[in-house]
């Protein structure tokens, strides 16, 4: 059993380190106060096109800021190079935000960028975000677990079609099924899981550009999402919510104001 | 498909409200932006055990502090009175925030606050926070997914014991499994899954007090953890990891500085 100390030390090397920055999913104030903090005392920041990339010289006012999005299919900066970059700039003494969308450790790459560091000497921190998984669902009205529903819920990426394997034990499991970056493969999804079993009625939604001023929302079921999501021209960024959380806001009670005196 | 507004209006009403504030796994400064502004503007706070509680006089120092928390098997205030009390204070015109710990939507009855909030006519707000499930792990180093070893992860609540069907696919899925709430039935999980196939040999991590001074992380595998939990007296509140990526922390290179120059 071991305590972990709240921050690794170099004693008297260069300063130089390398932090992981969980940006939450795009709103500015859904970044914590610690990332906040340490965005403002960045040397340099690498960013991309998700996260709160946009609000960059409003929280890294000083900072040198380094675009490295990827673009679906376009990929401006490699990897390999994004790490390499980031360790040549804390070797040589900076302190480096690497600034994530949602959270640092759901999917993105962010533990081979620790590796990395790592490997090369450095010392990291990794500071959490709100993962999209979770928060862009309920800002849509969509909780991940209810009581009575589901005590459980699977975040899978739909980056690459899901396995046969992964198809049978999602669709038996009975938990609710976020998927990210699945927009590309949300045909295959949904006819995988239909033909291992899960009932078409299965509500669904396809929550667009979460927690943002865009933000769209398409509630559908299993056996019509992707003939809906054609229909509505859904794209990518999108959080898909598969399982029977999806129609809880649809029952939601309309907001009827009662005085205060009835209310026992 | 549907447009959010970024706020529900109520018009001419009262300004009573109640705003379900995720306030993250426990440490101060990973409450989000959000939450730290929605609780300095509060006029109550309910609040419990978890999350951030023992910092509400510094977060909202105007506020009435009301402490409804639970300890395990001594309910100090029922779920319904929770509600009750919430729904009183708000319809008299108060600011009401809850703060729950972790995220208001994973387990903790999120949504049975807001749905009896919204039947009692009243405006609810959800602010998500950093969800104890993927926080916890990162702050023992643990990644919940990793691009050549998971794709996805499970988080599921412990408080009762797993069913067979749920331990079948879950040790089927391939996915990182996460268990919140899961200390009293460790070993009944950790049975369950060994029967239904998961090897012995697979990686596991209790993560206990993540995310405070207090933290302590124990590394085992499936066939040693229940034993070795017993051993080292974990209890709640505690994150257990199931699943490979709770072993990358153990393979990460020793901090090793190498002068910048040799970094090419």
């Amino acid at each position: 059993m071991s305590t972990e100390p709240s921050k690794q030390s170099r004693g008297g090397l260069p300063s130089g380190r390398v932090s992981l920055v969980g940006g939450g999913p795009g709103a500015l104030d859904l970044l914590t106060l610690r990332a906040a903090r340490v965005l403002s005392e960045a040397d340099v920041v690498f960013y991309d096109r998700l996260g709160p990339g946009k609000h960059l010289s409003e929280l890294a006012p000083q900072a040198r800021l380094v675009d490295v999005g990827k673009t679906p299919g376009h990929h401006k900066v490699s990897q390999r190079e994004i790490e390499q970059r980031m360790i040549e700039a804390a070797s040589a003494g900076a302190h480096v935000v690497r600034l994530k969308g949602g959270d640092p450790y759901v999917f993105g790459r962010g533990y081979e960028e620790v590796h990395a560091a790592r490997a090369a000497g450095l010392e990291v921190d990794v500071i959490p975000g709100l993962s999209s998984s979770i928060a862009v669902p309920a800002a849509a009205g969509i909780p991940v677990t209810s009581r009575s529903v589901t005590t459980s819920f699977t975040v899978i990426s739909g980056h690459d079609p899901l396995s046969d394997e992964q198809l049978t034990h999602l669709a038996a499991l009975g938990s609710t099924i976020v998927v990210l970056m699945g927009m590309g493969t949300l045909e295959h999804t949904c006819a995988g899981l239909l033909r291992r079993g899960l009932v078409a009625s299965t509500p669904c939604a396809i929550i667009e550009q979460g927690c943002t001023e865009s933000q769209r929302s398409l509630h559908s079921t299993l056996g019509s999402l992707a003939a809906d999501a054609r229909a509505h021209r859904c794209a990518n960024p999108a959080v898909i919510v598969i399982g029977e959380v999806a129609a809880l806001p649809l029952a939601l009670p309309e907001i009827q104001p009662v005085p205060a005196m009835e209310v026992a």
